[in-house]
């Protein structure tokens, strides 16, 4: 994928991705200063900063600036060659259409499946596998929280040490349930959101609640149908102060902690692992070294007959004729485009589009723009054929390449994940973001040698090996492959599970509250 | 206010609120059964439940149903003398309009100042005066919060001990701050909400921010213009390792300790207090006892020159005209219906309208339907002028009665009433929930004394003491007024303090998320 890296620590180091484009980015810690002579390239004209493009030819005004060999821009002024390729010299393309896509025209025919490869997961009855075994405390609204806070606490100092074989216990803490409008269509997102993440693999099958008793969102209505689960209503006219509602939750707890400490890894087949990727914190290497490693990964996970997940919709906006042209059949590309459509118009209605990504730190990172950015998030994905879209807050229901349609946002693509049945997290960062979930491992990938350096505690694999030539995409790719297999078994802990790192769920919720 | 309540524990009991009403709810803790011959009125034809309309005229199908004098719907059917109304006996009538309203037609004449009241509080530099000493840890997006988390547990376990006179650390955390559209004219709410949080008189002025670095909302837009701010950015590249992030922000945390420690309570008078009122996990009652109470209370403050504000902006769309007439000048008046108007439009961009409030909880406890909900919970606001409108996320500029135009979610208001720069929270309920916040000391006010029973360590005030006619609504008010004189000056700690019971904040972002 990458046409040409120079690799001397001693000289000027620049990536071009492509063999048309007319643009590379400067790999040097310090950035390039003026007078640098690239070494197939141009003589730089003013300083450019580490991560930002350089033109390598000269490019008129309102002619294409080309990365990935796709074109994220077109000069807003002549840019000799040398110059420094910024979000201010460059003016966005408009979003691509959503008529006339390419339906699932080039679909890739993949290597040979992978076979042998397993890892040691906790098997539930309904043929889903965990990679963590925990306790977790379904909550119907925010009421509950302190108080289900306060039984976490609790459970976890008197309780959880004599059952050994299970990791933890976490409250599934939200700020929905009431005060929102439940009963407008799109109600539904952050509805089926909570009941799936419930049903999430790590949580060994069992389903314990704990309610209000008044709120919007009653227990019947979040896990309708015959499923069963343990309740703790905390209006119970049986609780009487605060300490009885406490020993509700902890005996209930106890119940589900003897069940859940029964359960034993076994050996599973990767196929039944479900991964989810996502990246935050991003900047023009993401799209070199990491997301590439990732993409390399996802293509083994899937000839492994795994399941893996990319979602972040501003993020594949402008790539979306790749998508849909990769798609496996023409209901999967037709499914894309309907999410992203639905995506659109959600934008719209509050005046924003899909250029309302890209954070400072993208920029300061040489990223210019959503398009640039989408390019080098894409690439996570990898070449196998798109399998499935799971729409948000769904639960995947087929194995391969999934796109998962979700916001860009970091907190609400993993909790949707969660809620698409996720129980290995993967994060790639450029900026850097301590991110954690409590519900699975997050393994987190700097783009950059100089972070991993810096941040040796958070972050769990150095993708900037990449850039300087250490290793080579695939040598990253495999590695990120036992990885996952090893941090799913238990094996290996991620930066994040030994720190306790955690960050709320954030649920998506389109619709008002009240 | 009440024109009748049958009092003798024998006998049956209901509450009419107005001679003009044609029903009256039930008092008796089982509710009444069928044949039940009611002191003044009808016999029941049917069981009636606790908290329930029964009629006490023959209610002709399409005839007004009248409950606090006001038309709470019209009867879906014909209605006997004895029958039991509920939501499905009655057709809600549309929204008032928003044209034609009366504005400042009848601000009340208050009675005389109330002078010599006095609390212990902190005062500020900005002459605000807080009634807790507390280090706010704002942060200014999600992706810290981890590391915040685990600084404060540090920090509470290693720095406090060393600080007697402050009284506790906290995180101001929140899902803003990325993965959001931020230049819509929407996002300028959640961000005016976290400024003003920083600046809540219980943080004692100086702020302290931990920031990630590349996020959307960086610390400059947060926190514009020559206000000084301490500020701990975890990529800042002197942060090398988890520990090194984490001894920046105890490093900055603790200069900030030393100077809280530093203050002392003073005699401020009581105007000098911000109260916010708030109930949730309504009921039937909760217009009858604790809500009369605390506008009784609500005029007392008033008259006492403080700050009290009420909100929930569904729960009082159908008594707008009420509140216009209420207001003290036209310009308040129009304050008022440009909010609740951005209001019905925020709803109806969403497909929903002020319907969407009034819970499975509401019903059960006897309120029929959001008009009915909303008579009850308007009456907190007492008598007074209306002063002032508070915008969401703005900080209160006048003193008085205050409307803060916010959603009425318990989380959503509780936060933004903390941004308009509330000091002291009072919070009635009748369903019952453990609400509390980390920021202010929370009253709760149970509006049955069955409820303040059960939850005697989570209810503070039992204003079911009305219903049973052992105490007055002037009594109660009175009461209420002392115990905020009190709980502000630290000399009575709240059930939710003492039990540590905290929910998180909840901001209200009207803009999408990306």
């Amino acid at each position: 994928m990458i046409a040409s890296i120079t690799t001397s620590h001693e000289t000027p180091r620049v990536i071009r991705m492509h063999a048309a484009d007319n643009v590379a980015i400067v790999v040097n810690d310090l950035g390039l200063p003026a007078g640098t002579e690239l070494p197939d390239g141009p003589v730089l004209l003013e300083h450019v900063p580490q991560g930002h493009k350089v033109a390598l030819t000269d490019i008129a005004k309102g002619a294409a600036v080309r990365r990935y060999d796709v074109i994220i821009g077109h000069a807003a002024a002549d840019l000799a060659a040398g110059s420094w390729v910024n979000e201010r010299r460059l003016v966005m393309p408009p979003a691509p259409g959503l008529e006339g896509l390419p339906l699932a025209t080039h679909p890739a025919v993949m290597d040979a499946p992978l076979d042998g490869y397993t890892f040691e997961g906790f098997r539930n009855a309904d043929g889903s596998v965990g990679t963590r075994n925990l306790l977790a405390i379904t909550t119907t609204v925010q009421c509950v929280s302190g108080v289900v806070e306060h039984a976490v606490r609790r459970i976890r100092a008197e309780l959880l040490p004599k059952y050994p074989n299970v990791d933890d216990v976490l409250g599934i803490e939200h700020i929905y349930g009431c005060g929102v409008a439940i009963d407008v269509p799109d109600a539904e997102i952050p509805i089926r959101t909570l009941r799936n993440i419930a049903r999430n693999p790590n949580f060994g099958g069992g389903t314990m609640v704990v309610s209000l008793g008044c709120e919007k969102l009653q227990p019947e209505r979040l896990l309708p149908g015959p499923s069963a689960y343990d309740l703790v209503t905390l209006q119970d006219p049986a609780h009487v102060g605060f300490e009885a509602m406490i020993t509700s939750i902890m005996t209930t707890a106890e119940q589900h902690l003897a069940r859940l400490d029964r359960r034993r890894r076994e050996t599973c087949p990767a196929s039944d692992l479900v991964v989810g990727m996502q990246c935050g914190g991003s900047d023009a290497f993401s799209g070199v070294t990491a997301n590439p490693a990732l993409g390399f990964a996802s293509d083994l996970l899937v000839r492994a007959g795994a399941t893996v997940m990319f979602s972040e919709n501003t993020e594949v906006r402008d790539g979306i004729a790749q998508l849909t042209a990769r798609a496996a059949t023409p209901d999967v590309a037709r499914a894309i485009i309907e999410e992203l459509g639905w995506y659109d118009r959600y934008l719209a209605r509050g005046q924003a589009d899909r250029s309302a990504n890209t954070t400072p730190g993208n920029k300061k990172g040489g990223l210019s723009n959503i398009v640039e950015k989408a390019m080098g998030s894409i690439v996570k994905s990898g070449s196998a054929p798109i399998a499935g879209v799971v729409r948000p807050g769904e639960r995947a229901k087929v194995k391969g390449l999934l796109y998962a349609a979700t916001p860009a946002s970091d907190f609400v693509c993993g909790t949707l994940q969660l809620a698409a049945g996720m129980t290995l997290h993967v994060f790639t960062t450029g900026r850097g973001t301590p991110y954690g979930l409590a519900a699975v491992p997050v393994i987190k990938v700097a783009t950059r040698t100089d972070l991993a350096r810096r941040w040796h505690d958070l972050m769990d694999v150095d993708a900037g090996r990449i850039a300087t030539g250490e290793a080579s995409i695939a040598d990253l790719g495999w590695e990120m492959f036992h990885t996952y297999l090893d941090v799913a078994s238990g094996r290996r802990r991620t930066c994040a599970e030994r720190l306790r790192l955690h960050n709320s769920l954030a649920l998506f919720n389109p619709a008002p509250i009240t």
